[in-house]
Order: C-alpha cells, then sequence, then structure tokens
C-alpha cells in the first residue's frame, strides 16, 4: 500500500547534477567555486573538540548571525542561519504561502522551485523572462492577480547570469503584496564596478527577503551553510517557528563564521572568476556559441549550429570526463549551463570543445 | 505587516532545553551521551579535504546508506539520511499527512511534535498514556477513527524511559491504518537482556517508520545526524521527492560513516550509561524520588513531597551549575528530567540533591 499524499505520489523530485567519483572528471555542472575554501575554514575544521560534536549545537548559530550582522551592518534579529540556501526556500514557502496557495517564479528559472511547490501543493504562477531573461514589467501586477504571496527570484538569475538592478528590484518589492525572495546565490561573482548592492532594500521594505549562500561565494557547497536577510519582522517567524529547532551543525556553524570572517580570501576568488569569465566566454563567441552577458560563476552558453544538438554536445563531452548542465525545457534546451572552472580546466573545455566542432 | 500565514502568527515554536556557554555547567538537560565520540569519529574529521568542502555533497548519502544497510542487514533503499531526527519527523509529516489533517501522538511525549503539527496546521490526536506510561490499547482505533495517516510514537519513551515491546508495537501497526513512525532516538540504551529488536517488523509492516539518531547512543548531537529505516515503498518519497536534495552535508556524511561502523565503541559508552543509570536511579530513590522503569539515557524523577515543586529544585540546582529539565505539563510537574551523565556529574548531582533536600 502507497501511504504517501496523492501529491506527492503525482511529483517528480528534483534531480541534482551528478557527483562523479572520480577526481580527474572536470566538474562544470553544479556551479562551485573552482577555488578551495579559506585557510582559516580548514583550521577552524581541525579546531573542532570531541565536546563540540557530542553536545547539541547553538540552535539559533548566535556566533554566526553576529559575524554576519557585523559584516551586513544590521542586526543579527534580521538573520537566520540555514542549512544550504535550499532549506530557506522551503522555509519561505512553508511560513509564507498557504498549503495549495500559489507561488511566483520567473521562468526558466532555478529548476528546485517548481518541486518545492509541488510538495507544498502550490501552483506555480510562472512569468516568462524577456528576451535578455530580464525580469519583464508585468511581474508584479501577474502575481497581485493570482494572489501570489511569495515570489521566487534568483539574481543574479540562472540559469542566464542576468543582473536585476537593485532599483529594478525595489521598484518589484513595491508593487508586489506579498514577499519577494531574492535568491542571491550567485551574487558575490557581481563585477564590483556595479557597485550592486541590495541591503538598503532591507530598510526600504517589510516584503524582501534576501538568500545568501556560503555553498559558491565561500567555496563550501559541501557544508551546506547559506543564510537569509530581512526585517525582523519577516525572518521572526523563520527564526523562532518553522525552522528545525537544531537546523545548522556545530562544525557548520563555527566553518561557516570562520568563511565569512575572512572576506580577503573569498573575494580573491570572486575576482579570479571574474577574470576567468571573460577570458572563457570570449573564446566560447571564438568557437560560435553564443551567450547572455552574465554576473555569475558560469554562462549559459548557446550552442552553434554546426556543434549538432546541446543534449548531445554535453553527452560527447561527459565522454571525454568534462561535466556540463544541459536543461531540456523550453529557451534552454538548445543551450549549456557552464559553470567557470580554473584556467586549467576551462582550457582542456576549450580544446575539447574545438575538437568535438572539427570532428563533425 | 506580517506576512506569515496566520496558523504561523498563532503557533507557539519549540523551546530547545538550554545550551550553557560555561564548561563547567553539569548538562544533564538534553540527554546528550556524557561520552566522547569514537576516535574514529576525530580522524575522519582530520581527514576531510579541502576539496570535500568546495563540492556538492553525495546527495544521497550513498556511503552511510550502505554502511548502515549492512550494520541492519537491509537493503539501502529502505534508509534515508536526515539532518537530525527531527528532520525525518518533519518530513514524515510532509510526505504522508495532508496538510490541516490530523496527526496522532501519546500524551506526554516529545515536546517537539505539537510544535511540528501546528506548522503543518494539523490538529494533534493525544491519547493519554497509561499510569505507567505504557500506550494504552485503545490508541491505535482512536487514531483510525479519527483518520489519522501518521502516528508518532517515540520508544523507549521520553520523557519516562518507559520501553514498549516489539509484540506491541507489531499489534499496533497491524491495527493501525496509517503510518507508525517509532522515534528510537534511545533504543540504544535499552537493556540487552531484553533483546529488544525492531528490524524485523519491517518485514512485517509496510507502514512502519523506525527513527534512528546518532545524537545520543554516538556522542554525536552536535553533527545533526540521523536515519529513517522502512519498506523501500515508505522510504522512496522521503528520499526521492520531499527531503532537501543536498540535506546532510560532506562531514556529517562521513563522521556518520565511521560513527556506525565503530559499533564496539558506541555499545561500550551504551553499557556504560545503563551501570550508572542503575547506580543513580538507586541513589535517587534512596532520596525520596521516585521513578518509572527506564530504558534510556535519561530517568523521569517524581520529586518528593519535601524537596518543594519541581521546577523551584530545577532553579536552585540551575543556580549551582546543574542543568537538568522540567516541562511544566500535566503528569510531569512534579517531576525532572535528568539526563544520566558521567560517574562523576552524577556524583555531583546526587550530592547538591541532598544538600538542597536537607536545607529546606
Amino acid at each position: 500500500m502507497a501511504y504517501e499524499r496523492a501529491s506527492i505520489r503525482r511529483m517528480q523530485g528534483y534531480l541534482p547534477g551528478k557527483q562523479p567519483v572520480s577526481s580527474d572528471t572536470i566538474k562544470l555542472n553544479t556551479n562551485e567555486n573552482p577555488y578551495p575554501p579559506a585557510a582559516a575554514v580548514l583550521e577552524a575544521l581541525h579546531a573542532i573538540t570531541p565536546e563540540q560534536l557530542r553536545r547539541y549545537p547553538e540552535p539559533l548559530a548566535e556566533e554566526f548571525r553576529a559575524v554576519a550582522a557585523e559584516l551586513h551592518a544590521i542586526d543579527p534579529s534580521q538573520i537566520v542561519a540555514v542549512n544550504g540556501g535550499d532549506e530557506l526556500l522551503r522555509l519561505a514557502i512553508t511560513t509564507f504561502v498557504e498549503p495549495g496557495a500559489p507561488i511566483g517564479v520567473l521562468s526558466p528559472s532555478y529548476s528546485l522551485y517548481p518541486v518545492l511547490a509541488a510538495v507544498h501543493d502550490s501552483p506555480v504562477i510562472s512569468v516568462p523572462a524577456a528576451d535578455d531573461f530580464a525580469v519583464p514589467a508585468q511581474f508584479a501586477a501577474r502575481m497581485n492577480e493570482a494572489g501570489v504571496n511569495l515570489s521566487l527570484l534568483v539574481n543574479p538569475h540562472a540559469p542566464s547570469g542576468h543582473l536585476t538592478s537593485r532599483a529594478q528590484l525595489s521598484e518589484l518589492a513595491s508593487t508586489l503584496d506579498g514577499v519577494l525572495l531574492i535568491d542571491e546565490a550567485y551574487v558575490d561573482f557581481v563585477d564590483p564596478a556595479l557597485a550592486h548592492d541590495t541591503l538598503p532594500l532591507l530598510r526600504e521594505h517589510d516584503n524582501v527577503l534576501l538568500l545568501r549562500t556560503l555553498s559558491k561565494g565561500y567555496s563550501l557547497a559541501g557544508l551546506r551553510f547559506g543564510y537569509g536577510l530581512g526585517r525582523s519582522s519577516l525572518i521572526a517567524p523563520l527564526l523562532g517557528k518553522t525552522r528545525d529547532s537544531y537546523n545548522v551543525d556545530a562544525i557548520a556553524q563555527r566553518l561557516a563564521t570562520a568563511a565569512i570572517r575572512d572576506q580577503a580570501s573569498a573575494r580573491l576568488t570572486w575576482q579570479r572568476v571574474r577574470d576567468e569569465r571573460a577570458r572563457l566566454c570570449a573564446a566560447l563567441r571564438g568557437l560560435g556559441f553564443s551567450m547572455p552577458e552574465t554576473q555569475t560563476n558560469f554562462v549559459l552558453a548557446a550552442v552553434p549550429p554546426q556543434a549538432g544538438p546541446a543534449a548531445e554536445l554535453q553527452r560527447r563531452l561527459e565522454a571525454r570526463g568534462i561535466l556540463v548542465r544541459f536543461f531540456a525545457e523550453p529557451r534552454l534546451e538548445n543551450a549549456l549551463r557552464i559553470s567557470i572552472g580554473t584556467p586549467q580546466q576551462n582550457e582542456r573545455l576549450l580544446q575539447t570543445l574545438a575538437e568535438l566542432l572539427s570532428s563533425r
């Protein structure tokens, strides 16, 4: 007999990007930072004591939240620590969306959003992105019409890399009746020359929830650590009611704290990724690929006609030990999403692509 | 403006036991194992590489599940790894209970259950435990009448320590229309002479979900790691649909695997806890406390009349640096729940209690 709810029985689960076992594989499919975490993080790991493992962790991650509050010049009550950014997405749905009520997204977007909506029995109200993957003008009005109380917007956008400006986000937040969760998983890679800073949105709006993760910017995807930022009134129910009471473990709290304390190390990796991003994009264009301008650590590269179908190119790359991501979705089925690797990894990708394109 | 759902606004959050900062404090309030984790766990911690932190973890915790499957002589598809046992409780609710549908519990019980039910808008169908805290005969019939599709039963029972036998559990599972989640957070501390083994229930019943945690038995409360066991048909939706896709981090997976591989070390701590349990119970009885027989690493000690109210005794102990747990609830408000500590900790508790009782 099946005991799960009918809607769970019907839904499809999320399909994570492949995690290869071989260390020879060049892994450009899940947007990890190609550089290792800061030395201070490893020092924090080695300083963990048996006593810290034996005891329950600090339930509210007080130390991490104090350090993050200082970094962002806000109050600790405006921060909730989570077991990876995905947990904040789920918590926001649990907290702000009545079961079965609609959830707003831009399309295409992070493929986990519809899965989380399905678990909550929620229809997805989806507005197609503009040609350049920008948020279209009617987005907020459409959400309000549909009675959406939570809109999920990844910015910079995935999988295109397009950046929506703070001014545009502020306009959106003003218009929306519900909560605007801005999933900033990739915000650390935005060009500093753009002076993109969303923290002032929290002073202006009581309905903006920012999602940050240490997975990409701090090279800690293995750690599962993220945090949410918002007005205290928005954060309080997540912090005190809907969150699992010990959601982030003692090791993760200490390593995450060490990671955000060492801004200099993290910023160095961001700059190196941006440098390689510019070089990789230029080289891919030289091979006939085209792509929107990206402010993330990945690029959505439209495959040139002579390369054949994108799905096939992805499999041919995998056969040569290079993983990139393909999405069988409208507007994405002719493209590959490629994470920015180290110079050596990007070079091998480019050489392999050149070979595959010339061998057809 | 408040954006959270009305039911979230109304509900009270879970109140975790106090986590003291001072290392002098004797902490007998949250049922940690008093002994450190196995040396192999620390070795696994020190073997973590920067590359393992940088990359996403194995999403399905394959290695842990393989080792756990061998330990329990079942198939890996019958196991789901979770970020602490609390996550399995939440996942079971998400998966098996329609939002707003009732959830069954024995009363009193783990104080988190009603909180998780409230988040899910679910009424709690509560059946009072018998005088000895056993599950009463009418439990299953009552749940079926109320249309309960998920019953949560902690066994050995918290906060009394009472053990329900496998035969009784099997009878319950046969009668229940829905899923029976047996929360075995404390099962490692059951006297081996009782030969209590619930794994055969999985062969007999398709509706039994066992919850195990490494928090207590393996001295890893700081790590947040637990797992669920059941028929593959029961586990599949948790594993593939409702679970956050990377719910257990790379470090936790490795440390947990090392911990369950070293059964000898863990079993040694269980025996030491049982030895101290017998000694502590006898000494508490000598001071006038009374308690049900406990198969856990804690004891529910009814405070003798000459000691004054239990709440006051808890505060007086805290003032002397000893934390124990008090629940302001029917049937519990005259008792203290005391975790079994090391011989030295238990001795200081007993001496302090003797002083406090004689000074009134």
